[in-house]
């Protein structure tokens, strides 16, 4: 007997046959001899549409009453599967997520989870209910307004409860079987992971994986919580991120030197030309950047041409946030000293992670060479202990993806996954 | 300078024109000067979809997660409307009922205000904000969990927010023009009411006017509110219903002696035929109906035939529970004594309302006169201090409205209202 904290997203609840098909799951659970909270999204497109009437009656609404407004969105959908889960002769109580104690700051929209004091929910299953949880909001400490944490809080929301009430595990039901070598609808190949690392889905979700998105695997790492993803369309088993290997049958499960191949289309690339090599002038660029609050993600400066004393800085950022990045460099350029500036939305990102690669000298080589053989051309490089990423043509991106998953051995009727030998990389 | 409560109903706020609309009236009331509470319903139709929802996931949806589920209604159109009147450049601030300190008990879907404890809401306000509250919900001073009022609660939110505000007036905003003297879609000559007392108000609500819920018209009887019911759509004044005559211009207004004329055709009518007429009989029947938790209206007997020492009693109920009542008192017919039961769901009531008639002797005959000049026969007959109410064939019900409404000079084209004198009736 244990605690599960289970979570279900927008489509597996999207209507009243979906909110069904959840509460048997979620009885099932409880039948198993556990003690079940289970979190649950706002139905199918409801928060969407509820961002469509503010919009309707505001261009720009107010933080805190957007919150407001979309909150309502798991209130809906957590009391009906309460109802649907006394329907099958089960007890059960939803709760907000204020009531469920999810402590936040006062950022709206994008609220953090401060901290988690689940008393209500605790009290509620020790009495033998069957808990549901409104994923995605809080309450602020210093306002006491209602938050809501950004897109894929209800993800957050679980890992953190799980975290605070000492759960089993955390299960994420999801509209795909688990975690992919990559993503599947890119690579008709790919292969569901059975376990993965949480420093590698950490780099994954870094690097564009959709399934866990990053803050939600962090926390899980924090507080060491094993994250179960799963289908709730099927009673497969998924994909287990945790720090140690889960054992199937009577193996463990090994760590594999590739976790998997992931990649994203949603950035764009800022060359600041003619940057003169002295201290200084990076940080004069990303002071700019920082202050007008864009997140930027991969950094490249190469070495300085000799000839001219200047050099050339790259870096990636969010398409949306690129007009903004370009209007606070124009407007400090006599501040930062460069030449020009150059931008290129038509980039895309393709990383390579797997905690294999620290000790296998092979991984870099064979990785730049995959590419080459699929005539990709490289742009940019970037790379972290456990992780490699290259900055190619958009356009290149589905057949680097391809190229790269198939040269490591991760295609599905592969024989074996290739093998190393040796110590770094 | 004063404070302002007021309460807007769905079809004020059914859409984001109907939302923007009623922003700009709340954003004049404050420029008037005011400090403005705003207390908003679900928009349209959204509390009977959340319904219809609730029951394709469970037809006897538990009462704590119906609840929940529903003031997410409210919550959706109090955000919007503070996002409305933030885009006019005003600030405001939207509360839930649990925020706003609206204290119930623990009866679901149906709680009683306990208690108003509007502390944030009066910092809101001071601090220059108009303050949107969700009508129809609280939070259960017990249990914690959410509670909604029942139908007309919002209403109820208002009036009570008001009192614990010791708000100068509560304005109930509606898509009619005010309180009429009788239903203008049953008769057309019906005519605004510019003033009613708190006392009239009550029994033309109990005696089936729809535009103010009985349960509203006690509170602020209680704690003296004076209400403004007007139309969201115009900018007419409407109906004041208050224990002080209101002045217009210079003149006060002087109370009608009979105040209108209301019709319910919801209830229906049981007979109870051959009680014994001994003590204890009445007793036994009303405590069988009450023990199965049914409201009765009327309860009408007349003395015994002589020759048989039977007698025998009826009593009027909503529809709904008819089928409840006739089982509960034949499983305990043997108990009370009766001969048999008699049920009529054709029957209407109509009740003339009016302080004047406890000085004006001639009204109940005028009244009597007034139907039997119409044809229409008389079942039953109930009075109070201020009310005469009668019983009679449902189709019977829209001309016996037109025809006392006429005969007590009530009809907007007469000259003059009719006069009395005398005292006692």
């Amino acid at each position: 007997m244990g605690l599960v904290v289970q979570k279900y997203g927008g489509s597996s609840v999207a209507d009243a046959e979906g909110i069904k098909r959840v509460a048997k799951r979620i009885v099932e659970a409880k039948q198993n001899g556990n003690q079940v909270v289970a979190v649950v999204s706002a139905m199918g497109d409801t928060t969407d549409e509820l961002i469509d009437l503010a919009e309707q009656v505001s261009p720009m609404p107010a933080g805190r009453e957007l919150d407001m407004l979309l909150t309502a969105g798991e209130r809906i959908s957590m009391a009906l599967l309460a109802m649907a889960i006394k329907k099958l002769g089960h007890e059960a109580q939803s709760f907000t997520g204020s009531q469920a104690g999810v402590i936040t700051d006062s950022v709206h929209n994008k609220a953090r989870i401060i901290d988690v004091t689940p008393g209500r929910i605790k009290t509620s299953v020790d009495e033998g209910n069957i808990a549901i949880v409104a994923g995605f909001q809080g309450v602020s400490q210093d306002t006491k307004d209602i938050t809501t944490l950004g897109r894929g809080g209800s993800d957050t929301t679980a890992v953190a409860l799980a975290a605070a009430l000492d759960a089993d595990v955390c299960e994420i039901y999801t509209d795909v079987d688990g975690v992919f070598t990559a993503d599947p609808r890119v690579v008709k190949k790919a292969r569901k992971i059975d376990w993965i690392s949480l420093e590698d889905m950490l780099e994954l979700a870094a690097s564009g994986s959709k399934v866990l998105l990053h803050r939600c695997v962090e926390y899980a790492r924090r507080y060491d919580i094993p994250i179960h993803v799963r289908s709730s369309f099927s009673g497969l088993q998924g994909t287990w991120v945790s720090s140690e290997p889960i054992t199937q049958g009577d193996k463990q499960v090994e760590q594999a030197i590739i976790s998997g191949v992931a990649h994203d289309t949603s950035e764009a690339k800022v060359t600041v030309v003619g940057v003169p090599d002295k201290p200084g002038e990076a940080a004069a660029i990303f002071r700019t950047i920082s202050d007008a609050e864009i997140n930027i993600d991969m950094i490249v400066q190469n070495v300085s041409a000799a000839s001219t004393g200047l050099t050339d800085i790259s870096f990636t950022l969010p398409k949306a946030e690129g007009r903004k990045a370009i209007d606070a460099l124009e407007k400090n350029k006599g501040g930062i000293g460069f030449d020009s500036l150059r931008y290129d939305d038509q980039i895309g990102k393709i990383s390579l992670v797997g905690a294999g690669m620290k000790t296998n000298p092979g991984v870099t080589a064979d990785f730049f060479k995959a590419l080459s053989d699929a005539g990709v051309n490289i742009e940019l490089i970037s790379t972290s202990e456990i992780r490699i990423s290259v900055v190619t043509r958009a356009d290149d991106v589905p057949e680097a993806v391809r190229a790269v998953h198939t040269a490591f051995g991760l295609d599905s009727d592969s024989d074996e996954a290739v093998v190393y030998g040796g110590t770094g990389r």
